[in-house]
């Protein structure tokens, strides 16, 4: 089948690119705030997107390898393998996303800590922003190995 | 086909009914901890948690009805409306739960207000374990429902 962003395709690959690159840049907005280590939600937000950048950059490195040599990689076997990683992933990204956002709402609407200069609360926001488009991407993926599994 | 937890038979309409009271229980649970309106959080899992309670219940109605009249409700325009809502109630689920579990570790483990005996902690943890097992037999459903749409 010949799905949208189904492994082995180029969409596959551009999406994979597009998870490892959004998930690494949400590491490097996270680790660039000071103070980020006050909060167990977004330490738990860089293990998680750290997790998410090895994950999509091994399935790109294995989507370039099947667009080089030609490869079919839909046998239900790697298939099935492919749904639980992007499964496991895509939950712990999309938990690890909204608990940093929880806790970034508590600061700057109920707390009011954004309002002293001390607390880098736009780069937080940033970081949980690129971490979101990252979860998106990596969820339309889930979603087409999936079919793919139920239709194979 | 006659897969676990699919609608219209006797073991989705068990999931439809855990999800339902497991959600107003978190509700219940919530509500009675004094000052929870105070985040933000907390005010979201009520409301995501009353939408799943208003989805779940009317799904388990229509199961009832399927299952007494004996009709079948696997035809894919309706399975593919359960599909899109339920997926749309699991997420918002989920990231209720998350960004409330969020705020809670920040509140015990890195801001130490649950030392304090004004802050009904307990409560909160409970609640939210109510919403994380509610949200997971509805990620059964949906996964289930995905599956029959794909299939048939």
């Amino acid at each position: 089948m010949a799905l949208f962003g189904s492994p082995g395709k180029l969409s596959g690959l551009l999406l994979r690119v597009g998870q490892c690159s959004f998930a690494a840049a949400s590491i490097g907005v996270m680790v660039s705030a000071p103070g980020f280590f006050n909060s167990t939600a977004f330490c738990y937000l860089i293990a998680s997107m750290g997790l998410q950048v090895l994950w999509s950059f091994g399935l790109a490195c294995l989507d370039l390898h099947a667009l080089r040599s030609k490869r079919n990689l839909q046998n239900p076997i790697l298939v099935s393998l492919f749904v639980v990683g992007d499964w496991v992933t895509a939950i712990l990204s999309l938990a690890a996303a909204c608990s940093s956002a929880g806790v970034t709402v508590l600061y700057s609407r109920d707390l009011g800590y954004c309002r002293s200069p001390h607390i880098p609360c736009s780069r937080f926001q940033a970081s949980i922003f690129l971490a979101f488009i990252s979860w998106f991407l990596l969820a339309i993926s889930s979603h087409v190995t999936f079919w793919l599994l139920a239709a194979v």
